[in-house]
């Protein structure tokens, strides 16, 4: 037999490191990259943005890209960039009543610049609550509609008298530029694994600090291995951020086989991953499959066109195989696009768990193929090659099994994951079953 | 955008009317309509079957036609023509112990005639009853096997003491004609819909004046319409009627994409949808989404070769797209075939309810098309449109849903009913959806 | 219309005997075979299984192969042949504590020859028990590791006291060979249905002289019938048995249309029927067809590479139509592989119904054709050719049914299996309904 090229170790290494590391030591250092980014005011243009690209650049060989305001990407242009430096209302008495720089929620996003005093019943339009959760400050953003806004607590906005207030919100919102970050990571093939993490809300722990940190250790523990796919890692402001990367790239995109876009995937939740438009692609069920046996409650929703970025990967012109994978669902959980949202809602066992799940997709699409038996007609022997007995601690039955179905299967037309869909068992124990299998010559990998 | 040819207008007034009249008032035409063709006697032939169709003439276009005794329609022979003045059982005492003047059910359908004086156990085998429902009438038949026959209710053959009857039936049984009536209103395809109701049962209501009513008042409301497909309106003698027409109009038959039969559809059950044999197509795929927003109980049930004349227009010669609606099903209630299928057993708001879903899947027919999506590639920008805002009174979600998912699945492979069906949205709202994008030029119907 | 050849005639005839035989003395007669051969200590090779042979011989026309050990088949060699003459574990006071004359399998099948005076130390590594059932002999194999072993009851190894004893195995397992019997019959088609039997276990009942008695009843019952089939039944040796006659006869296995492994086949369970590897065979679906309508519990399982001899023949080499049926799953029920599966783990009435379910499947196979409906066009008319009243016993509706679905369903297209499916009416009415409407000449056979 002649051994496959480099068939298993690079991502072995990667799901071993993450045994090695115990899912405790790992988790804690995911949520503290999360927890480093998490006071930066974030939009989908920005100093923000572009600080927390440099911050993921210290881990990851990231390139930062810049496209201009007015950049028309299909039916979008680059919109204004925005910045600000300080916001706040402020009582006749001087005192700050609503403060920027206790939390960059309090301005809604890309709220225009204003400086003026004003009665209060002409502000009250332009200030956001939450009544159903009074200590709470919502997340509202006004992109492409010029405004300005305040967000607040229910309880401050109660406490607030009647009278004039002095409204500031020192925000520019000029020509300048659309920031992103892509890490390119190339393997044995120009067939690409897309990962793709929205990554303009500001301090928002979940969304999408969450899905930020778990793609940057991902590319962490890839970067320098020797990979069958080539992975592409996109930090991007949301929806504009797709746009403008599809619209820049569209041999690119054309390259992608699977894609994953990960958000709201660090809380105490399982899983739930939205299926691709296409609905049945390899990225599909490989994901079904891992989550089957990661120990933990999982969901496996059917694709809509609403939600994050999966929208425009799966927008008819490109209809890519790219699922979201996340923990509680974007908009079911009530501290979604609120300042409850922080870094308590994120744990780090979670934060731990969503990597070595990400890790174990990973390595199922490496380690997918298809093989032939090299002795398809009968059973082999496996007795006379010390195959019909466990080598390891895995019971005997299921180890055995997995060698009768991928021996059984791999008739040329099945891949490994056909083989553990089929006969149930994990991926792992059939991919373990075919080296095994490979070792012995009795199955060869097809090219 | 070049707009589509008159795109929804017809059908919508049809829904829009049926809205205007209420379905009260509507539904008290269809039942008087049925109330008025009552009384008559019809059989598979003769005069009943003409007055009925005559009284159906005055709200619509329909052609009458008379095709000979004895004429050979595939494996079977257009029967002699039966008519009856009066029929009765006389006592001795010279009262009518049994009139057909009272009820045309008294008498077995296609009696040979008699006038005789026989003792009651000689006439004992020609009556027939039904003793669980002991006031009731049964219906009996004798189209194909020449015999005579009364039918009473249990009571009445329990008052009959032995002794001599005078028996008569003053029918004949002659070369004449088999009578059916055609509705054809053309439309801009020469595609054809096939709405068929047999009208062949004496003064039973539910089986089958129920679909004759509402078979006509849908053909009065099309008629005149800018239609997309043609329509033909069947109102034929049930078995004998369908196979004289299919045997006579083999390339009208060819024409017909859709079809259903209309029975039983008067009454206070939920619908029943009885698919084509073909299980999956259009029409059975239409009905279904029709009835899942109906607000009624529904249930969709297998096609089997047993029924009314789907029978004819699903056999494997023909093969076509015809299935069966009603409310409940025909044999599973007990006033079936009986005189309590009379005049109160069916409904006005059933009945309009029941045309109301008539008029929606016509609608859907003649709306369900594919369109291809204009900017395929990442959503278009739906906010500087005004369309990421609900513009009438659904809830917001529902309707921009219902432009993504138009958006996504318009690739030119699906159509509005695959989309309705894999958004779950009511087709009505994903049509709204498809007209606002096409407004907006985002959408262009194919041709 | 032509008549079909000799369409229905053989298998009936093996239907209607079993009927007359009446299960309970056809039961006592498949359990009376099984009684006779099961006090011979068969194994893979040796006389046993000759015996055995012979034995079945007297029923069927069965040619016995003998293939020298040594041969290469496949990945496998035929082995030495094992003969067994007596052996013993004698105590110091020359009783036999252990006795092979008195249940054969108190040794462990292919023992190497010993005759030699141990202390019980030595000699405990050698002894099988099952102290969950203390008063059962299990039954052990050492097929391709040179061993040797004896098996006792729990209760027995209690009872030995620490000392020497006289162990003593009187076998040989020297150059010989591999013996099978194979019975063919010749039908009209040179298409084959194979029945596989396991004949290698010792005084086992339900594994397997349920599966040889009922096959070789089968065998008897089909010989000289003039059948649409040929038929190949196979008394061999497990895995290494199946594997040699696939090995020397790769164009008979190319015929083989449909096949069926038989074991454990007499207990009083339900049936389980493990599907081919296709999955959805014409033999997977023609039993579970014939389960459905057999009156007892019963159970489809999906395919798995591990099992009986199915594992050879669906192999991906051959990824032959064949698949196994049970009544109670080997491995699943404790008696399994112990010397309590004896003469009254297995039942006459199991033993008969079985036999009538393979019939049943036979019957199925033989009569399973397409026709083509002679009048497509709209029905027929029944009721001229006295179609339309029921002929037998069975209910009105049925017959009526099965006629009405034969007809609609006979387009070229469609099996009288495909029709049964659809139907949901049993195999035999469907087929009985084909007949009637052949003979009116409404229905032909496809060749």
């Amino acid at each position: 037999m002649q051994p496959g090229p480099h068939l298993d170790n690079p991502v072995d290494t990667l799901l071993e490191k993450i045994e090695i590391d115990g899912t405790a030591e790992l988790g804690g250092k995911l949520h503290q990259f999360a927890a480093d980014l998490y006071p930066t005011c974030r939009s989908i243009t920005g100093n923000g943005i572009r600080q927390t690209l440099r911050a993921i650049q210290q881990r990851i060989p990231l390139q930062i890209f810049e496209v201009p305001t007015g950049t028309a990407v299909f039916d979008w242009t680059v919109p204004k960039e925005w910045n600000i430096s300080d916001a706040y209302i402020r009582a006749a008495d001087g005192r700050r009543v609503v403060d920027f720089r206790s939390h960059n929620l309090h301005v809604m996003s890309y709220s225009s610049p204003i400086h003026a005093v004003l009665p209060l019943e002409t502000i009250r339009p332009h200030l956001h609550t939450i009544p159903e959760y009074p200590d709470w400050i919502p997340y509202r953003t006004s992109y492409y509609q010029e405004n300005w806004g305040f967000c607040l607590t229910y309880n401050q906005i109660l406490s607030l008298e009647d009278g004039d207030y002095e409204v500031c919100i020192d925000s520019t919102l000029e020509d300048g530029h659309l920031t992103y970050g892509e890490c390119y990571l190339p393997g044995r093939s120009s067939e690409e694994v897309l990962i793709s993490c929205h990554t303009c809300h500001p301090s928002l722990a979940n969304d999408n600090l969450s899905g930020v940190s778990v793609a940057a250790f991902l590319a962490e523990h890839l970067a320098g291995q020797d990979l069958r796919y080539s992975y592409r890692f996109l930090f991007i402001p949301g929806t504009i951020g797709a746009i403008t990367w599809l619209a820049q790239n569209r041999e690119k995109a054309a390259q992608i086989r699977h894609g994953l876009v990960l958000t709201c995937i660090g809380d105490s939740g399982g899983f739930h991953y939205k299926k691709s438009r296409r609905g049945n692609a390899e990225i599909d069920r490989a994901v079904a499959c891992v989550l089957k046996d990661c120990g933990e409650r999982f969901e496996i929703l059917d694709f809509s066109p609403y939600g994050y970025d999966e929208r425009q990967y799966c927008s008819p012109g490109f209809n890519l195989a790219v699922g979201c994978l996340m923990r509680s669902v974007w908009g079911t959980f009530p501290e979604y696009h609120t300042s409850a949202d922080n870094l308590e809602f994120i744990q780090p066992l979670s934060l731990a768990k969503s990597l070595r799940a990400c890790a174990a997709i990973v390595n199922l699409l490496e380690k997918n193929r298809r093989y032939l038996n090299q002795n398809p007609c009968c059973e082999p022997q496996l007795g006379k090659r010390n195959l019909y007995k466990s080598t390891g601690g895995e019971p005997v039955g299921q180890q055995i099994h997995a060698r009768l179905w991928t021996l059984n299967m791999s008739d040329g037309e099945h891949s490994l994951l056909d083989i553990a869909e089929r006969s149930g068992l994990p991926f792992e124990t059939i991919a373990g079953a075919a080296e095994a299998l490979c070792q012995s010559g009795l199955l060869l990998p097809l090219p």
